[in-house]
């Protein structure tokens, strides 16, 4: 029973069927027919007129991005446990040619404006210094945790006021809505967020992420950069029809409600150890060793996530019966 | 009926079926079982000992490539009309970090030690003047052209006795060897190179290029630079899973056969009109503006060349029929 | 008798005076006294407002410039044999984190309207291929000539008129306007120029360059490249010294004068032989292997400037009886 | 009275005298006798076969050094309060394409066996993780205090064990070793680092650094860096007279030696208000706002540091009577 990861999962039938159809397209790139209905579908989907790019991974996505908001001169502020700072082996400096990513801390590797002010207030406005340029958000967070509305609002204003751009990683932005049962756009577009990764692989696409950027004119010189990245597939129809089919009748909110349904089954077995709420398909758990290893003899998969600490990772294919195997398992310890 | 791209074909059915059989594999990044039979299935293929890791774009492949080959203060020699130096929208220089390209003139889109000489030979060894440190050669060229595997020698020998590396561009490897009809290696492998981009996309797979370093210590150091360029798909099996099926059965060389058959079906009607020799499954044909605008009347789609040029592209799908309907029309003309 | 290098002559003694004043400047990086009066002091100079950076090198001039004006995913129309593609190991790359450059050719390395759109015409807009974004004109030009005023106008009027912006590399641009005998701005920023590197150190400084911006509200980026360059020397105040000494009584222009008062004796003495008009203080002759060896055991000293062709430089230094003995031997030749 | 910065002091009288020498020296860049002597120069320093590029700023020393240790998927461990973090505005990721510095935490600016395993430990070697290849070390610190032999034999073991590079700042090398008043060597080299930044402006050069390889054999590829980054100087004979006036009986000791007695004599005055042990040339003395006012009313230039903090810096040319004047101020404060 896989609980490592959501990227652990199979492709979602319907994204299959989707993807069968483009064979139909015989169009290269990204001039196919498909690839040019994402603008409208995103912008629909949100209520806000966008650009849209696919791309192969998250990484990608979070850094073609980047690469638009922040010169190479230009500083990131994120958590210090944000994807783009920890897993991403450098990817945002390699696509900004050099930007410093500038780590602030806080509970549930959230963004604050005060662990922000922390970051960039002492940062004086010389030629010596990196200067802060943009935020990067991770909405739900790394540590499974969704930023309300209301928490986006703040940090938000904050921002804008203070002269940077902003941008979302949403690996699992569809957690993230699904948790807080808003509009899609109140999760973070309606906040005045510059970009947004939209994830789709770890939710039941195959190879595809959507780069949303909400000032449609920046997407020019995010072609660009795709390009010359080597995102630029040129069976581009595929990922196009992925994107789609996870839009389409709202797929991607019906697996991250299942997924994260699956979650928190199993956070409620343990609420005294979980180390962050569960608010979306991860649950952080405080697991001795011989519990782990208890655990991986009753066949359950998972990934160690510190001393004393196990990550468990739900996804849209998760069954009940999984969860609820794994939800008594950790009750039984 | 398409001729403008083998980009713009299907995907093909065994391909589908294996990228489906990867539902059941459910490891992350390129840790799964499929990911794992790359090296030794390249190497039984070559018979040389390889590593190789799969791309989402030919791009990246080459990019990934050149860039573990060239440090950022080197030169890349490769033909003018190259993919890299022509179509990549500068990616080269961005992969390596600034790398410059130095362009070689000659026939049919092909290097020589002639025209790669009288690139390097006035590039005097001092610290003002970038100095070559690879080549890159494209086999089959982006003119259709294939190296025979004497040529491939005598351009290897000299290069490696300039002290130089060899990239090999394979987007279409495939068709070379097809049209060839020697063992896989002698069309590149055997003769010393470095890197090879051994191009599917264009032959049926849908999304996946498989980059091989014939010294496999240089993987590492490529790995990094994969990851760092967001080509990690999370979910790699699927790309294995389609590179392994173009290899069963040598599916790869029966595609490849198909397109190079229907090229030359189109070229043998117009052996006049022929700007280059027709050896793999692009045809370049003099026509003019109206005897272009004759053809696209009935049907046939394909990209000018540039002035009383055009290109026609076969691929793994084209019908005979079809090839066979645009023959007998280009014969009318 | 040194004709090697305009590089190889002493600093001149009014730049000394100016340095050893410094002295008396406590003041670090670029907030001294003498920096800030740069600005003013090129403004009036050109009688257009500008903002300007001290440098320690040509390159660096010409690069900080450079990638004011172009982004990574540029492309920069220069002469085959300008400085910045052909001596300056990569830094235009460097800097522009991989622009590419595009090379013209043309007679005395001068881009002309016509061998311009010979790069750039064939370049579709689309995404694939790297965009002209510069020019890039050498004032005077590699090979010691000087573009007229209306070669610029009309250069630069099609230029513009393209979209690209320009850069001027004004190593010897003083020497150009002492051949010219015009108002400084006529030979290049009266045109519209974007940037210009003013050349000191050929002409008499030490170790400094004027990088001049015509659109000041550029500085505020130039300045951090310019630090992230490793360019903000924390003593300054000693380059816009020596840039301050060049301008004051207008000493550049009295150096420049002299060097090509120099060049053009040596001229006269070979008209027959001269490869490129002598319009600055380069003389390029025709002269065979003995004849150079000849030469040089005269004492002279000089570059080998390709077969049968030798590069004889002439500095604000170079006496009227040093280059009156080179004439001589030259025309006994 | 002038205690804001090193920097601020004038270029001691034989420096100057070093350069008008060069003045006799006709050869471009590095190529002439002047230049070639310094390998040799440093190696009788250390003790120590070394290669050594002079460079016009401490940045380009530092960032010469890292780029050739460092690949650009690589990370610098340095405290978070180094130079090369907080104060060159992003160079060392300019020269190294990208690599990440990782930021150690510990009193006076120092890196420690203790610190640096913080750091390194949790990066498990995975693709994901950018991988620690490097640690900085700057002698003396950005807190004015100076690692003992000891001390950096302890971090050198630790560091090689783990198989990183060490680079060391030292543009207050001198300063580190006038107070360790021990072999200059036993500061740096001879504890196995890989390159140094031997600093010499702000000890009485005017524009002239020395990186200096301990391994000589890194020297090639740094010299194309070198170039590549527009530091090689056309007249770099006059650098490299700076460089042998400061080795020249050992000018560069005496200067420092004159700068730390002047710092200790500010320093004894105020025993209970230093933060750091003064142990090179600077001060951190606690300091509330009026006290700063009132010892700038009295003629005292200085740089707050922080809130109640002020920082005070002596050079080679403070005289004494200065640093008891300051010294009395404070005292009477």
């Amino acid at each position: 029973m896989q609980f490592s990861s959501d990227n652990a999962a199979p492709v979602h039938p319907q994204v299959w069927e989707a993807m069968r159809a483009a064979d139909a397209v015989d169009v290269s790139y990204d001039g196919d027919a498909l690839s040019r209905r994402l603008d409208r579908a995103f912008s629909d989907l949100f209520g806000i007129e966008c650009a849209v790019l696919w791309t192969s991974t998250g990484t990608a996505a979070n850094c073609v991005a980047l690469a638009t908001l922040v010169p190479p001169y230009g500083g990131i502020v994120c958590h210090d446990d944000a994807h783009i700072n920890q897993d991403e082996a450098g990817a945002p400096e390699f696509f900004t040619h050099g930007a410093k990513l500038m780590q602030a801390h806080g509970p549930d590797a959230k963004l604050t404006p005060e662990n922000v002010a922390a970051v960039i207030d002492p940062i004086c406005n010389d030629v010596h210094r990196v200067q802060p340029t943009a935020i990067a958000i991770t909405q739900a967070t790394e540590q499974g945790c969704v930023y309300t509305p209301d928490e986006l609002a703040s940090l938000t204003d904050y921002t804008r006021g203070k002269g940077l751009s902003i941008h979302m990683d949403g690996a699992r932005f569809a957690n993230a809505v699904a948790s807080l049962d808003c509009a899609p756009a109140m999760a973070g577009p309606a906040h005045g967020i510059d970009t947004l990764s939209f994830g789709c692989i770890k939710n039941g696409a195959m190879g595809a992420e959507a780069v949303v950027f909400f000032d449609p004119s920046r997407a020019a010189e995010a072609r660009r950069r795709h390009k010359r990245a080597g995102q630029l597939q040129s069976k581009g129809r595929y990922l196009a029809a992925q994107l789609l089919a996870m839009l389409e009748g709202d797929l991607w909110l019906a697996n991250a409600r299942a997924a994260n349904a699956a979650a928190r089954l199993i956070a409620a077995a343990v609420p005294d150890r979980l180390v962050h709420p569960c608010q979306a398909n991860e649950v952080f758990v405080r697991l001795s060793a011989p519990e782990c290893e208890a655990l991986r003899r009753q066949g359950f998969s998972f990934h160690d996530w510190g001393p004393d600490l196990a990550r468990f990772v739900t996804a849209w294919n998760t069954g009940e019966d999984q969860a609820s195997a794994l939800a008594s398992a950790l009750a039984r310890l």
